[in-house]
């Protein structure tokens, strides 16, 4: 990856933590080492592995002390715990040491700062080929990107970016500040709330997936029940690259607040996801399932449709949920895998489990 | 969400009623009730638990009386029984009851009446941003969006809806009535039958994975397969958010008539699917299996390629199948979730079923 | 499907075989049948059970035999031995015969000829729709797309191909003669290498999943890890519609030569895919994994993240990884489908087995 700053914009270490507040109360010493002096900047952050002289990294257990030692960073945000039994190491490298009792905390302020400092200026405005119904408000802070379109009725509120070709149906809700990435789409009444995150090729209130039976039309044809219902997205919800969620029937399907969802997940029509309940990619969520708050789904979990999960909930990956699981805790239903022939002599047995168990109880009677 | 329509458009019960024709034959008798008289407007349609006082609802089974006792609903669909059993309920509540013998078919039709009355108008023509090669034929009832492309050959029949960034290459076929969502693509040579309704972001013709070792290239290269068929799409099929359809590698892969595909499902070359099969979100089926004519296939299962499954056979969710299923009936095959600590101890056992069949063999024979 | 050329354009046998090179050290002898002569032209590529008669057909396995009896194909690759098992077919059938030692080869090659022959000519330049920054260096022999943007300091190599919608950000690069189809989406620092089949719906470099907790902003709350890494593509990559591969939180998340990724598949941020490494429709790989060269993933294979997979390592389908795997070899682990109620009987065991296994011991201590 190349630097994120150039030699002329970046900051100094100085400059840097001065720019994040949350550095003063964080930081309770900064020590140049031997490579380092105030006048050298820093470009980037980086892994220790594999930052450059120019970039600052940062050390969050001490299983990492072999990357520490080779490392080529300019400067390492480490607790003073770890810098005084790494105290020969700090001083052979030369790096500067940022003392901090939460590196990972640092790290990530750090990592938020240069991701900023190398965004485009937000530009304002509604980009001349975007096409918005008269009737639609956009606030003139929005910023509306190529190939847009957005139906009537509908409100753009203030800092909220649409990237090009995202679509914004009829009588939907863009919230302050809120991104869509290029691609995504909200049919129409859809409202998502502020500070949100939505990427690429997301499709907010494509139809539930709802059908009765049709036999008058044909043996084992299905008709449709129109989905009359919206989605509803919290604030400060990110919703990954391609994930779907789906309109309620009748109710709206919502998501919560401060819920974070990863790519290809789907969220089926009229279910309730609970505020800052996050899932792992390639989760799916069947219709009218209710998940908690505070909850977390690994990737690849399928949770069935009409359950109730209740807050506190921790779902492993890979596993399949088909019951109501009301009580805080730790789930998990994975087969273990094997190199192939051991599977294939176990899997074997599987079908038999029950005749073994019958087989055994014959045993211990006698 | 709110109302469907405002009350100066919204029907009385009997407009409303009298609009559905085939209520005419499906409802015994309406009942005013206290709340409601011949003037009052129908505004839209909900649940018991979340219907206001100007939507109507309904109640198909006896277990959600207790919401039907506190409905705000001015108006409850229902069988004459659950009348009968609810009768001072009824009377208290103030609703009127719209007698029926199939309540959940009324319900739809009451729906689809509501889903349609908000409908925009429907506007053919071609909008001024879609490009559209000189030699495809556009049917003029059709409605093609903004910043379409439709390559050349392509046929668009009557009342098909083409919606926002919406591709279609050459050679294909988007038959009479059908709806492209926004940002659907068709590759070249993709046929959609009648009546069918295409999601956000569904990819249809897109090359399948074909490749043939080439140690030539490198050791483990891989060269391609080049996809010489199409993709065909019966009438009355919808495909849901975000699934893919390859094309086949010589042939079509064939989708009958009256599937229902729900979102992020993956079909892949050479398939086929019979008529009126349905599938629930997630599910994956490889190349060259054939599913028969009405299946239901749950949500994440997983069909491997090659395999043959017959008519009515009904898959449960999460299931991965591995063998041809010529015969109906239900399949399953899903690890059953446990709390963590419990499933580590039992998966632990997995590894060893075999042998601990052959103990049990050698303790049989004493 | 229709022919894929007309007779007009199409080759007779002797043009088609002088087109492919390969053909003259593959193919040791034409023999013309009855139905076939030196001006019969070939129109397209079938399977022995659907050819036209202008359509030729191969055949990889003596299982095809009945189907070769029947096939009305024009001429038939086929090997030597193969034709000498068959020579009073062959004769009654009167197609000509296409002597060649490997004739899925051939027929690969065949298929690659006639799929360049329809494609439509290749028009370099960009399409006055396309939004294209006044940074970005766009070869004169590539072609843009109409409604396509590119950003900033961005390079679009020699025949590269951009399709209708396709989105490059900031500091991309789209290497030599590499094809993004229809409403590809590549986020800022997006490095695609040459000779790549990207299709449509596939999004590349979204923010990976990365979360740190925030108690101070809310019980359970949830803080974004800015994410700066980016993604880096190798050479002759494919990658399958609606696939997403997120970008690093430091370091880039990189994909190796040769590697195909087919449809619906998950890669996560700062994975690692070694060369030529294949993995089928709706695999997911969670993040910081390590999968090494010429591996092979069965669809809807999960792996766990932080995992490091040795090189040929080949994982079944729907198989879930847990665990690192660095020896070469098959690995499995699916739960075995079967009827429902037999299902239900053995799934009730699973809870058991731990407790079995100790009544088990029990018995055997007497």
């Amino acid at each position: 990856m190349p630097l994120i700053l150039d030699a002329a914009t970046a900051p100094t270490l100085k400059e840097l933590l001065r720019a994040i507040p949350e550095s003063q109360s964080l930081v309770s010493a900064v020590h140049n080492g031997e490579r380092f002096d105030d006048s050298h900047v820093v470009q980037g952050i980086g892994p220790l592995g594999s930052a450059s002289p120019s970039e600052i990294s940062f050390i969050v257990s001490p299983k990492y002390q072999t990357e520490l030692a080779q490392t080529r960073a300019c400067a390492v945000i480490m607790t003073q715990a770890l810098a005084q039994d790494n105290e020969s190491v700090c001083r052979e490298q030369g790096f500067a040491t940022v003392l901090c009792p939460q590196p990972y905390l640092l790290y990530a302020l750090v990592a938020r700062w240069f991701d900023q400092a190398r965004q485009p200026a937000f530009v304002p405005g509604i980009h001349p080929t975007a096409i918005v119904d008269p009737t639609a408000q956009i606030d003139p802070s929005a910023s509306i990107g190529p190939f847009v379109t957005i139906g009537a009725n509908s409100r753009i509120e203030g800092q909220a970016q649409l990237h090009a070709h995202t679509v914004v149906g009829r009588d939907c809700v863009i919230g302050q500040a809120s991104i869509l990435h290029a691609g995504a789409r909200c049919y129409d009444r859809v409202q998502v709330g502020k500070d949100c995150l939505i990427h690429s090729g997301v499709v907010l209130g494509a139809d539930g997936f709802g059908f009765a039976p049709n036999p008058a039309a044909a043996p084992g044809a299905w008709g449709k029940i129109a989905q009359l219902g919206g989605v509803q997205i919290g604030d400060d919800v990110e919703i990954g690259a391609n994930s779907t969620i789906d309109r309620g029937a009748l109710d709206d399907t919502v998501i919560g607040n401060g819920v974070k969802i990863d790519n290809q997940i789907m969220i089926a029509h009229n279910c309730q996801i609970g505020d800052h309940t996050a899932m792992a990619a390639c989760v799916g969520i069947a219709g009218s399932t209710r998940v908690g708050a505070r909850c977390t789904i690994g990737g690849a979990a399928m949770l069935s449709g009409h359950l109730t999960i209740g807050d506190d909930v921790h779902i492993s990956g890979g596993t399949a949920i088909t019951t109501d699981l009301p009580n805080p805790g730790r789930y998990t239903g994975v087969f273990p895998a094997a190199p192939h022939t051991e599977w294939q002599r176990n899997a074997a047995v599987m079908g038999q489990l029950s005749a073994l168990r019958k087989r055994l109880r014959q045993l211990e009677r006698g």
